[in-house]
């Protein structure tokens, strides 16, 4: 931890399992609950740096297996590590990498890790949890990430079970690897859908006192009842002064669950890829902005939203046409009016926590958004 | 003229043949020299409308024959007019659709008007100077353009004087059919490269007292020198007292070139589509951001540029891997640099012109952009 600039989180409300939070990196304070916007290559698609801040966003993601692969993370670290390369000055977390190799079509994985195909260069290459915590270590987020085995799902319980044993015993390598104090190393509890494997990997991981949690192996298409059933007997096995972090989640209707179930911070690229395709969220409901319905629709997309979209008079019609001509701009506002919109909807959610009526917020949340009588 | 919202003119300083003035529109001022950004379908693109104005620009172009094939001038008409669809509040300047149709591979050109086939809708269309000057209205810009016979290049010189009596006769349409008195209809010089044509354009056009003169039919593939001459004995013909209007032009030494033969507005698609090519403008020359001796420049894209992106602190080392990974924030910071560097290039020869020394601003800013050994 570099003098003057620590790593902590501090719990600041509870209301039910819900918690407000304060984590402090040393880039900045994350008000928790909270949404990293994803920025894959070290870019969240179609934004600025300084228009992610403006909606609120405290804190962002990068993918280690990309910017490894392109430009590499020497590159990277001679000019400065991801902070001074792309000009975001919050927190960064980036990922182990493990997520994208366990999702190629051709790699091997042993014990000793997962070797594949470099997509730029046709290289063969290898990722380890050595490999993975230098690459992180060079790229110089705040929070990086323990390389974990990702259960595909479904996944039957004794494939799930080697996934635990694999996960841990890479997390020790991933601790022996670290080489940077200012960089805080979250370890990742798989288990699938199994509560016994959950709970095997979630007391060893806690047992070795890490500055944060993850639940992985989510998101991977288990649906959203399976989805919070798992978070819902995870969260409570983590240690409550530590933050905790549901990885690639994901809709607004999962965000309010999870909250709900104790989690404090979240990952996804939906507000941004659905923007690119014109699909919007609002307080009603989400909706498509290519349908003709909007070809005359003066309204900004969600008249209750202070966006720089729809604050700044932005019509429907005017983003239908936009996608219409395939200009930029259409993504480059829709992707504003929805990572605000994600802002929103986690900053609402902490405030209900303070004010302790979380469960009535979600719940006239999720009434006016299904209200929505929208074609998608 | 709607009150209190007048089209004027003045010319505040001259140096030899080159002009500072000041154009008043219903939305705003301009200061000329000025060049405008071309907004095809009422979007410069990758850029949204506030970026454009910190760029310096005061006046933006939209295409009438893009706008009226889609969202179609009702459309933008029922939505308040091109300002309020688009959100831009300074003064636009629409075109006539002539180019873009006299550009199209399968139209028919009668003294009526152009017909062609609709590519959105495959429908048969017809542009003639009636209906562009009604498209015109319905859009609503603060300057319109008459709809003339843009002269392709090489022409004959029967070629070029039937085209000349041809926008003649058409312009007098364009005056009969233009309904908006808050609008400032503009003529078109045409003659191709034959100054006994061009004059005869040039007087019959002065004798109608336009606000405004624009010289069409070059930026054709005729390069720089003969742009220089065609402007050079065009531009004197025109009225002191009155604006004149370079169309299509052009890279940053054929403005220089045409300010010093006193024009004073332009627009060209250069800045922004060279900038989502990688292609961006400096003091030293232009660069090719995607060149792999910029994969490690920590340098911003010109040391002596105040744009958001050079400002901003944005690396070449960053734009290169922007555009390696296909991201769309390399050409919004790419698309601002260059429309900031022209607006500067256009600012620094207005300050010289005021200040008496437009032909030294012209060469030293030539030297030193002539001066680039970086390859392209």
């Amino acid at each position: 931890m570099a003098p003057g600039a620590p790593f902590s989180f501090q719990l600041e409300a509870r209301d039910g399992a819900a918690r407000a939070g304060l984590l402090e990196t040393p880039h900045g304070r994350v008000h928790t609950p909270a949404f990293m916007p994803v920025g894959t290559h070290g870019a969240v698609k179609a934004m600025a740096p300084a228009e992610v801040a403006a909606t609120g966003a405290e804190m962002i993601l990068a993918n280690t297996y990309h910017l490894a692969l392109r430009p590499g993370e020497k590159v990277v670290e001679k000019l400065g590590g991801l902070h001074a390369f792309t000009r975001w000055r919050g927190p960064i977390l980036t990922d182990s990498g493990g997520f994208q190799v366990f999702s190629l079509p051709h790699k091997e994985i042993s014990d000793h890790g997962v070797r594949f195909k470099n997509e730029v260069t046709g290289d063969a290459m290898e990722l380890t949890p050595e490999r993975s915590i230098e690459i992180q270590n060079a790229l110089g987020a705040d929070v990086i990430m323990a390389f974990d085995e990702c259960t595909p799902y479904p996944a039957d319980e004794r494939l799930a079970a080697a996934g635990v044993r694999r996960t841990l015993a890479w997390m020790e390598r991933c601790l022996a690897a670290h080489r940077r104090s200012d960089q805080a190393l979250f370890g990742i509890v798989q288990g699938s859908v199994y509560e016994a494997l959950r709970g095997e990997c979630a007391r060893a991981l806690v047992a070795l006192d890490l500055p944060g949690y993850a639940i992985g192996g989510v998101s991977v298409g288990e649906g959203h009842e399976l989805l919070c059933r798992v978070t819902g007997f995870t969260a409570p096995l983590l240690p409550e002064a530590k933050p905790r972090y549901l990885m690639g989640v994901g809709l607004p209707e999962d965000l309010l669950a999870a909250i709900g179930l104790g989690i404090d911070l979240f990952d996804c690229v939906i507000p941004t890829r659905f923007a690119r395709s014109a699909s919007v969220f609002t307080a009603r409901g989400r909706i498509r902005l290519t349908h003709r319905r909007y070809r005359r629709d003066g309204y900004p997309i969600d008249v209750s939203c202070d966006c720089a979209a729809c604050a700044g008079g932005f019509s429907r019609a005017y983003l239908h046409h936009l996608f219409a001509a395939n200009e930029i701009l259409s993504a480059m506002l829709c992707s504003i009016h929805n990572v605000r919109f994600y802002q929103r909807l986690v900053g609402g959610a902490r405030q209900a926590i303070q004010a302790a009526r979380y469960e009535s917020f979600r719940s006239e949340f999720l009434a006016g958004y299904a209200a929505a009588s929208a074609p998608e």
